[in-house]
């Protein structure tokens, strides 16, 4: 994908040739061809992806950024929407789509379905929560009775794989629809053809609940290595499989939400995005950071008196703000990770906080001894020197417990931990580190 | 898993009652199992882990932690690790165990195995590093020749597929190895037992090369949706595959790396690590803020007679640097973020910068607007009110722009970009908000 492959994309949609544009993209898979999406107007997209045939239409629109999807797919008719996109898609995905649209649209579009089945699916599918295993699964499945032999077995398959790419397990399920197990194709292949199911399928399969949220389905899925995995609703009757691929973007996400809240990002930007929604997700971290700047000042101004007879307690307050807020960051940010991956473990509160003092102090005693001596050479000025450095000293050990105790007591209070790791950690440190430094100065100097 | 199990545990362990310790872990996926090494000590992790049988060792060693699995290979006989480990694992898995040992212990871990191809594909797979995708790959594959009939397929997948738990593709090759497709189990059991290979299988299947970077592997494949990807050499000889759940592995720690690097973090610390390692991560980060303070003391010494005649100047050293801090590590998340996604399209610097421009001047017009109406009504000080409003402003549209072009800059330099964000870019916006904000007072209260 180079700019001059856009431009000549660009190019042929503004001649209107379409036998060139199609020859264009006849290289390209469909998760390249949505990229261009990006670099198009929505006329120039709509003349492209209009262009394309069946199969290859319906799986570009999936691979369409959600704002994307919605902003194309608003600009379509329904019919078109139906017929060229849905119907060829994988329920999961179509129920994605059809999902983001008002409920009129979604009423046009549904009526539009050729496939009863395919409409039915979806249907279905829009009553989960699209943070569930619900909402992740798709309907498409090869099921297969206990009682069946391994011929009839393999006739199914030839009916139902139809629609499915790629087979990673065939479900095992009673009479009733409840899950039993999982068949391997290998052991099919490896059985003869008489061969009962019940005598050879897998049993104790793991499975989630159709009401598990996506992030613990995820972890599952992680922690026990699995490429598919089915969803039961609460009877145990198998309702669809999530595979791996709709997993990795729920890592994905996840991992990039932690690193967006310390970022002081309200939410999920990305480079591209309008200056609107940029500012959207900006601006209240910001306003949060100044309330702190001005307590933070508030602090300061009880002791402008301090700083008119001895200027150069000032020098140190951004040294020491800073430092508050690096410590209070890297302890946090331990912290939420290890929430995150569920790697915690059974240690105590208390020996977790022992643990993180002793490493606070050997970093404390440290900087502050590197303080000491550059000051002493630098200034010579003994009094500020010795203030400093003791401010400095304690400031760490307080961000230290402070980032290691707010996000563990946000989790036990079920608030995502990671609001507690940027701005917000930031500006409570500061607050602090500057009482400290200038409760320390003032004692030293004798200014009370 | 809970407090009461790993109780249990522990006491079956300290009377030595094997059958009963056998008993509690029955029931256990290996994962579970390997999550209770973290709680026991390396001799209770001995006497457990020895009694598990074959597969199940082999995979509760594969699934322990990096470091802790070196720990625990090393204190094993060379001879009781490739019986009963090594010999069971996938070759990747296995490759991965004895890559951290020292030379003489992996040649002594090697001479024990029995299965000689094992040993042959161990000994492969150690050539590669580790970061790329020959490190990832196993061996173990189903392979047909082109020129075979299904029926000889079967037969040959039969014998194959003994070793390998799931087959998600059969790959084709030539006479010479050269990978030609794959063939779905699907087309197979669905083609007649006479068809040629060559006639049935799908060409163009998506490889790559044994030197590729590992990231590079799991954005093809998370792209691409793909569940497992086949590794060619450099003439295009099918060396191995690299399944998704290892480049889930790959996946989170990117994702990770980065939000670790911008909390100040060197390397890859988690919660339960010793306080050593912990110190080793953090310090070095905290002595370069530090750094960072002594020369922002250094840029406000320079003012220090200033701060002598107006002392108010000092109150809002804070509020400025914090929020220098804050806008430039927004500003450079989106980037790092965008570059790690590989979203940030074809935009040019200079319009990125003028986007980017445009949300600073609104986030920095409302933040000084905000400011101006506290300050006005708080202190009446209308000299400062104005310089310090001015001054935000002015510290915002910096901190936007060296945020947004430090990263990229890095990244044309083939730098980590992950680099800028975290205390660097705090530290360097702290110095220059500082020389910007007193620039400002110093000028407006006609100081100078």
């Amino acid at each position: 994908m180079t700019r001059e492959y856009i431009d000549e994309i660009k190019r042929v949609i503004e001649e209107k040739n379409e036998a060139e544009a199609i020859g264009l993209m006849e290289e390209l898979h469909p998760a390249d061809i949505a990229e261009i999406y990006d670099e198009l107007s929505i006329d120039e997209a709509k003349f492209l992806y209009l262009l394309l045939d069946g199969d290859t239409a319906a799986d570009v629109l999936a691979e369409l950024e959600e704002d994307d999807r919605d902003r194309f797919v608003k600009a379509l008719p329904a019919e078109v929407v139906a017929k060229k996109f849905i119907d060829k898609m994988d329920s999961d995905d179509a129920a994605d789509v059809i999902g983001g649209l008002s409920d009129e649209k979604q009423e046009e579009i549904l009526s539009h379905i050729e496939d009863i089945e395919q409409a039915g699916d979806i249907v279905d599918l829009l009553h989960y929560d699209e943070d569930t295993a619900g909402g992740l699964m798709a309907k498409e499945l090869v099921i297969v009775n206990e009682n069946w032999t391994v011929l009839t077995c393999l006739r199914e398959l030839s009916r139902q794989a139809e629609d499915i790419d790629e087979i990673y397990y065939v479900y095992v399920v009673d009479d009733d629809g409840i899950l039993k197990g999982t068949l391997s194709l290998k052991k099919m292949i490896l059985s003869p053809t008489s061969a009962k199911i019940i005598n050879i399928y897998t049993p104790d399969v793991m499975s989630v609940h159709t009401d598990e949220e996506d992030e613990e389905v995820a972890h599952i899925m992680e922690k026990y290595d699995l490429v598919a995995i089915p969803v039961v609703d609460s009877i145990g009757r198998l309702m669809g499989r999530i595979t791996i691929d709709d997993v990795v973007d729920v890592i994905r996400d996840e991992a990039e939400k932690d690193y967006q809240m310390a970022s002081g990002l309200a939410e999920d930007v990305e480079a591209s995005d309008s200056i609107w929604i940029q500012t959207r997700a900006r601006l209240p971290w910001l306003v949060i950071g100044l309330i702190g700047g001005i307590f933070a000042a508030m602090v300061i101004h009880k002791y402008e008196d301090a700083i008119g007879q001895i200027p150069a307690m000032a020098i140190f307050i951004p040294l020491i703000t800073a430092m508050a807020g690096n410590v209070g960051v890297q302890s946090s940010a331990i912290i939420v990770q290890g929430i995150a991956n569920n790697s915690l473990g059974f240690e105590s509160v208390f020996s977790r906080i022992m643990r993180e003092l002793g490493g606070a102090v050997i970093n404390g005693l440290t900087c502050s001894a590197l303080l000491f001596v550059c000051n002493y050479f630098y200034s010579g000025e003994f009094t500020l020197t010795i203030a400093v450095s003791v401010a400095l000293f304690s400031v760490i050990i307080f961000a230290a417990i402070a980032g290691t105790l707010i996000p563990l007591m946000l989790n036990k209070a079920k608030i995502d931990p990671a609001l507690a790791t940027g701005p917000f950690i930031t500006t409570l440190n500061d607050i602090v580190g500057i009482f400290i430094y200038f409760g320390i100065s003032v004692y030293f100097f004798n200014l009370l």
